[in-house]
């Protein structure tokens, strides 16, 4: 049976109360093999799909993953993107903004990166860092040094604003935009960052970091909340989806990025008969001269 | 006396008609050695201003140049702009957009250059040919390959939205934005275009493409009229200046960007009591330990 994704979708106008939504749902799937059947099926599809992106070469698709420390973007990423050829598909990770860029607009470093048309882009993290973790660390919007900057209310919703323009634009002008939040409960990290500690070969992904942001958790759920409401327009919108169980969580994010290539109504170019009639000739060319 | 560049500012909201905006004023000078003079006082306030941008590094300030061949946009910025010191003032050009840039959204390739905080930043031409040069040839916008894009008003009204909506986005973060459409006569491109052939050292200039150009004069006033239109604001300001008069062109250029800074209220940092204290410390040690 066909996942319904458009139950984690957040509707346009709505508010979002992160308590309120699941982060965890009924297993998809009975067993790890039916898992993988399945996941494998799904990125078969995916891979064809973006086959027939590049070749028509009108759209781009930007996908938007954000989600607490472990949530597993990494892993959704992975699984769900890797049966793809790379040379249609690239993978941006923004960490910290450097010097030069914080000298500029808080959109400007990623605009970069923006996928061409023919192209999947993936943002792991994006520009709503900049009403995430800025919101939450008031010393990281002072680096920013926004003139008129009080971190009253007002800047974030002008960074919506910004946000929904920028979406707004780009969708008008061909890319496609799915944005997904991993949600993640409380509790599940705690067990995810002790396996981190107690499985050595787990170590590496550790940081002292995740740490102080766990213990900001509810003002990063607020943040989340508000950031989720403004920005999920009918054009480019904001998915909440379940992430205690991974499994569950890949197969509802290749469903989602399933439906929004469907949705593209893709085809290969059409061939006109003068061109039908030029590659004729072609074939003939080579039949004959060898 | 000052000179009133408020007069050539383009109210928000106000439709424009080219042909009842002036292409010539009165002199603004009796000769050329009080134009010299003027300019050179204005340049001078510029480039202490300027100084004062860097060293505050809270602000940008774009300025965008506009205009029919010849009307004189180089030499606008080679004499308005020439006091300044290089560290904290770009000039971009944009000519024929590339292959890669065609593939993105058509505010992508400006977006790289635009300056960051502390500097000027000086468009010759600008995100603004994507309305004009780009509605004028049907097969330009062919080109861009924007899905659904006939050419008809809807897409020119989203790109003026586009416009409207970023700049809106960059001066809440910092950037003014002053737009300046350089407004020369039919008449006075003729004889700058016949002196472009018959005196050899500016041959160089002369290119065929501005006659095709020419040839669609009206195209393009009926084109920019609708730009200005629509993409003036209070915040991010068009102004029409008659340029059919060299030298009274760069003299109200010079006023506008005068006026720009001016209105930031620059001001050096200010020092606090613990780094003054600090710089005295550092003071005595130098003056004792030679």
């Amino acid at each position: 049976m066909k996942i319904d994704a458009d139950v984690f979708r957040v509707q346009e106008g709505n508010t979002v109360d992160l308590g309120l939504w699941h982060t965890r749902t009924d297993p998809l799937c009975i067993s790890g093999k039916q898992y993988h059947k399945r996941l494998k099926d799904h990125v078969k599809q995916l891979s064809a799909l973006q086959r027939m992106l590049y070749a028509s070469n009108q759209h781009a698709l930007l996908l938007v993953f954000q989600a607490m420390d472990t949530a597993g973007k990494d892993g959704a990423i992975r699984h769900v993107m890797s049966g793809i050829n790379p040379q249609g598909c690239q993978v941006c990770s923004f960490q910290h903004p450097s010097p030069r860029e914080l000298q500029h607009d808080f959109l400007w470093r990623t605009t970069r990166d923006l996928p061409e048309r023919g192209r999947i882009g993936i943002f792991n993290r994006s520009y709503y860092e900049e009403v995430l973790i800025v919101r939450v660390h008031d010393s990281l919007l002072q680096a920013e040094a926004v003139p008129d900057a009080a971190a009253d209310d007002a800047i974030w919703q002008g960074r919506f604003r910004s946000i929904v323009d920028m979406e707004r634009h780009l969708h008008a002008n061909g890319t496609r935009i799915v944005k997904v939040f991993l949600h993640l409960s409380k509790e599940e990290q705690r067990t995810r960052l002790l396996a981190r500690i107690d499985e050595p070969d787990k170590n590496w992904k550790f940081s002292a970091a995740d740490m102080t942001e766990r213990a900001c958790w509810d003002d990063y759920m607020h943040a989340y909340g508000e950031a989720l409401a403004a920005t999920s327009t009918t054009d480019s919108p904001w998915f909440i989806v379940p992430a205690d169980n991974k499994h569950n969580a890949r197969l509802i994010v290749s469903q989602i990025v399933l439906d929004a290539l469907t949705g593209l109504q893709l085809s290969y170019p059409t061939v006109s008969e003068a061109r039908r009639h030029e590659l004729q000739a072609v074939r003939k060319l080579l039949s004959t001269a060898g």
